[in-house]
């Protein structure tokens, strides 16, 4: 039975540089709009579901744009409130083999979504709808009101009998100089409220400074994880290992801890046509999964394969149907189908 | 010597999504105009001999615009009729490693090609100009209006001594459920009217309802193929045997069945750019070299290396010159020259 | 109050040669996708209603495109059904002064839309939703099938208490030789169900035969339009007069007869970028006006204003909103802002 | 009944920076190939009429682009030489308003079609194939070796009893500084071998130095004329006045003097889409005219709507079908048709 | 003899839709950058001077291409600045007859120009090169620090014997609600500064509250200017009239007052393509008529058909040579020369 | 500290089919300017230097528009000339697998540059800036005039003790049959005047007509090049060797002979983007160390990883920064850094 999901998140204007050329050489520009809670909800739109986006968005052309763009997604624009006249951006511009991708933000500290004041939003209409709630670690890194909307929805979610879900997320570069210590009581608070997360050894390593004896990445994980479980309670912890080979290819396992037992994806090893998106395509067939009871073998089978998918669309969001993964799931390449 | 080579057959237009965007993401399409007749007989002008299409494009800007597309490659006009307001489209979606292209069609059944009535044509200006005259199963699969056509050009093209060609070219979503049955009799008839013939074992099997104890596909082709050259009077018949390897490439060996013995091309392998066509580009090549004189080792190579060639051209219609095939067949992978 | 308006109509693909290039010159087209259902309830959304298509698409990925680009203008396609392979497309070039604009239309009639069975549809539950439903004469002339839906849903709408509004919006090339005979038992029969109307004295004329001594057009407007009203128990009408000027602009001059009288706009003259789908802005302007009970001049003016302001948007579909529009009925024209 | 025309010229590339952009200012280029003697006879083919241009291309890609781009306007490639490896091209910036249009030509005297040496050409193949051939100015500006082959074609053309037509064409930047002196005994040698000739009363006095005491250009017009026509004892002879109006739209006015009498179109004042060729179509409508057995009235009538129309589309090359020149012919500005 | 233009203001990208799309319909944007400064001093650069900016921009990719665009147009980088992440932007909507073209800006004021702090720039190295240096009241709007930044540069060059250029250029939203009095201050200073200012009466009467009798435009002007060059010491103050006209033209008067007396350009009218940066053009050709030592009459003239030219290029800057705006001085509307 | 270097040479204007389209299926060019002079201080600007062009380049639009896109890349114009109206052009055609590359150039012997009288550029003017001035083989092949500028300037800045920098770059289409003889003396020449040189084994035997018995061409490349340093009295040459490897990446492996030692990179493997200036990306690279004392075995890895990433950018210029290549040659894949 298709669930209603929601996701609380900034959505973000994505400015890329058509083919390889770098700004500097190029005229154009192709844009989108996405976030986390974009691509999360979008995906699950096209498994059935209905999503919602609960976020902040100008009121002025831009702003319509972006709405535009969610509802082409599939996204409801219900819980979207419009004010403020900015919008966070980042610019990007492809990278080729030894050449990595550079991203190029724009000042988003004063976006739409960072300025909505304490009591902006409606929580009880939110939490009366959903099913489950989407939160993530980059709004997390963004200001204490934005931080106090997430903590609030969350209680009302709960309170609703909603599931809430915390990607953690982490982002460096978002979080500063010492940025673990500042962002440590923040994480806390969120995987307290938390039903599913996703993160992997590392988080709970650098953000929790949770200790282990383990050297080898899989070991650290399944030390770590049901630990992180155990003292927050949480019922479902889901995340990713990734490697990229030298032959430009990236490799992805995928994992999922529930009711004391992991269950592992098969190693999947792909071209990438674009990467940004793809944990959020990940996060997508998790929720799927558990929303629709599967059993975890099977969802983290789902989830890794739409993952993979996500690497051959372009653009951030996912774009692949319950059909089209489960082929992958079946089969190896395919040739032309007419 | 150039020869004159006509084909029959529907000329499409393909709306390309550019790039690897889906339908739903982009908002531009480029267009081109090709079919399997167009392919062989637009290669084959590249080879300096003369192309002609036998058609019917609707007398509307879409019919002029295949017309100059028609010409632009080569082929010349002056069998193409103009009548009627439809042409049959299909859209294209590339994919990406795991992603298989789409491929959509419009309703093309009520397309002038389709919608040419009996009598529509002047046979005997087409078969006093062709020295061979190209079919394909794809026509074949349309109605019987057409199917009528093509006998009866045939038949017409033999009576003036002209080559008859017949591509068989199976595609099971024309043909639809219970298709090899009611394809059989078609084929039956062009096979009984046929010079040169391509196809491979697998035609044999599931049209013809051929058996075999071999399990692998050269054994049963080298089985088979002699069998139905005997049983229909063929005097030549060749094919490929295509493969898609793990790491994206694809490799294809050629075949030429001729007087009792097969020639085989070396297997090549080699990466795909624009697949579709390249099947085509392997007919032109086999047809280049009978309607040349060429021994059947060195036309079963240069078909393969037409193929190869076509796989790296953009769009469905061969591009190669034979002095370009002659470079694949005999370099490897070259650098820049200036 | 915001209002749901839904409109039942053919959704159809277009596909744009770029800039003033001939199909037969070009090789790129930009698509989008529209209708006059599309553009009536699209422009309503922009003014606060809640719109709905009532429709079917094909389940395909150029269905998936359409209902995507549908969302993105704001469209809600609850309504609209997914089955069978095709959809109606038709393209556009560009004309530039003398040279006329060109329209080529696909195959329609065996669209998604135009094959959906009778029974096919839930009138009950899109009665139950909508406060206005709007038709129009393009759908009327496509099948006994698609008719029977129109009567059927007009009817449940009705019942409901919605209000029924028939565009007449007669297209000589739909209906063929004889075509005003033909349609007119059907036009009688929308006619007599709708209570706002959207047309000019030519219709009355032409479909419905009615007589009139005057010569002028404005007079045989106000001598025919009031024996309609009456004659079908129509509420309101309203319709345009427009002409083309030598200097390439345009004139518009907008009336509505409601309750025995008739209310004009100015005559407004205009540069025109994209001409197709004015009307549809005037509609959905009357309708504006209508369901937020404006007086009439206010509704006539806003709605000429309204298609005015359509003709300088690219794309079938109106994209002002309510405040644009208002300016251009209080000011001239305006120098960049910023 | 449909004619053969050929046409003795060089095909230029054009490389047009898209919208208004400088050269300074974009990136991308927009190409195609043209040339007077493209121009008509490719318009011609558009009457129905069969086309020939008589040519040398590089053999090279630019050559085989060349060659398609003909193809595709419907020009017959089989007169076309193909040797040497360079192509002239030009560089076009549009204008807007006041900011005139910009050309920058590349060294077109090193081009295959310059360089194409004494008894390059079959005449006689192509003298026998061709009911009129066509000549131009531009070309007679080129080298001895150029004038060579078109006063070898003219002769032969003559002995067949084809008919020479001849385009004044004077372009001052061509002959350099005291052009019309370098100009005038090739000219002259034209002149004397030409039935119908494209030329106006500045011709006749810059060129040919020829003297008036008239002070208004159509009073010269009907004064020099008939004085060209008896020295040179020349059929018929045709030309335009054109005039750029304030309001940036332009005015063309085409004449016919034909044994002994003048025959003028209305004054047409029209829009201006793309300047360049215009003078070409007029050139076509005029032949047409002529070759069709128009009365010279209708003659003037079509050249001057062809002129008009070429105005209106994109490139050097009309495009524009005997019924549209029709239509224009008949009716003033048009709506969209659908 | 050619002289050394700076100019102190900030970079800002242009982020254009092309074509008339709105940002809700399209998907690409064309960029560019530009700037008061930038296109004084570029187009500066195109009469024969040398152009300097002083700027921040920040060290990161978008940086780069904002150098990259300013060294493209001709303008040194010598004194501009590298630090900082963020870079002013503003996204255009092109306008289309009733339609006013949209401007929305991104929070420019965490621009890296806008952030850069007291003592960044070296003001004595700018005032050594410079022999007239500009600012404008838009980058007067920002803050503090970059106020405190012009009077320091002003006095800087004022002491090294450098003209300060100071252009008025006040925009409402820049200031917000009760701007002109918060303004004042800062203008005020600015024009004790000065020796040449670019404004018009509506500066005098609003931002300096100046009175006036007078009801006519050209009125006030007269009386004011003189009153402000009294009242603080300017040597020569110019300006413009602009008008919309109903056809879509726009006409332009200019004027340069000057040692006591009032010069007028002609009233120019003339078709717009981009009306972005047509005030720099103008103030650029007081300057260069200034440096050059041009009597006032030609000064004027020369800075109205640079204006003129400005609105007929693509983009914020002038692209004019000096022969470009010679010929349009002297000339009327030209065809295309070749 | 940041040096000043020049370099002699020819801009070319490099006209590009986008995408992987042939000439003959396209009708748009993607356009830029290069050279290898352009390209080497282009790089060099990256590195912190100054890079000076010296050339002549059309005094026209073409011209403009180059040394706008010279000024881009951050190249200085004050020695660049403006005289005459032509420019040398390539078209390029991107090869995709085992079809290659193809390049088509314009008679670039007309050139601007290549016509540039004796005593046309001010040597003393160069010589008193450059720190190093950098020739190249491909001036060199153009003819009489342009060999003496460039033996007349290398002795101007040998004179002012710069460093003279020889780029052998043989290209044999340009110095046609028998062209190892014709360029002998030439290259001694140049040789005899250079400090630092950039060839290999190959240049030595084929055009120096060195003599080795060694078969293995690193055997051959450390006999000869120390011979060839000792004959001509050069301090340092350096080098590239590079393969083409089966699965489409290509690899390279760089020296460096001063001293008396050879200093050698790793052996690069990579994939390729753009395969056009990597050379001069090498080129740049060993200057980049010589000229900032790095020592050998840094400045060839420096210089290799320069030319790996050059690679991987679109167009002939490399547009790397020093921190890029320093990246490179310390790690390897990364993954996006957000």
């Amino acid at each position: 039975m298709p669930k209603r999901i929601a996701a609380f998140g900034e959505v973000m204007m994505r400015l890329q540089v058509p083919g390889y050329d770098l700004l500097s050489q190029s005229s154009t520009l192709q844009y989108s709009f996405s976030g986390t809670g974009v691509n999360v909800v979008s995906a699950l739109t096209r498994f059935g579901h209905a999503g919602y986006l609960v976020t902040t968005l100008p009121a002025n052309p831009l702003g319509d744009a972006a709405a535009a763009h969610l509802r082409r997604l599939g996204v409801s624009t219900d819980f979207v409130r419009r004010e403020g006249p900015y919008l966070g951006m980042y610019f990007l511009e492809n990278g080729f083999g030894a050449r990595p991708s550079r991203v190029t933000y724009s000042n988003r500290l004063e976006s739409s979504f960072n300025a909505a004041p304490e009591g902006a939003y409606d929580w009880e209409a939110v939490a009366s709808t959903a099913d489950a709630m989407h939160f993530c670690g980059i709004a997390l890194a963004m200001n204490d009101t934005v931080r106090g909307h997430m903590a609030a929805l969350a209680r009302a979610v709960k309170k609703k009998s909603g599931k809430v879900v915390f990607d953690c997320n982490y982002r460096p570069s978002l979080w500063g100089e010492g940025g673990y210590a500042k962002a440590k009581p923040h994480y806390i608070e969120m995987l307290g409220l938390a039903d599913l997360v996703l993160m992997n050894e590392k988080d709970a390593i650098h953000i929790l400074g949770m200790e282990t004896g383990q050297t080898e990445r899989k070991d650290q994980l399944t030390e770590l994880i049901p630990a992180v479980a155990e003292r927050f309670g949480i019922s479902a912890i889901a995340g990713t290992h990734r490697s990229v080979n030298g032959d430009n290819t990236h490799s992805l396992e995928g994992y999922l801890f529930k009711e004391g037992s992991f269950a592992f994806s098969r190693k999947l090893t792909f071209s990438v046509y674009d990467r940004i998106g793809a944990g959020d395509a990940y996060a997508s067939g998790i929720l799927h999964g558990e929303l629709s009871g599967y059993a975890p073998d099977r969802t983290v089978a789902f989830a890794a394969a739409a993952a993979l998918l996500a690497h051959t669309v372009s653009g951030d969001t996912p774009m692949s149907s319950e059909a089209d993964i489960r082929r992958v799931m079946e089969e190896s390449a395919s040739d032309i189908e007419r």
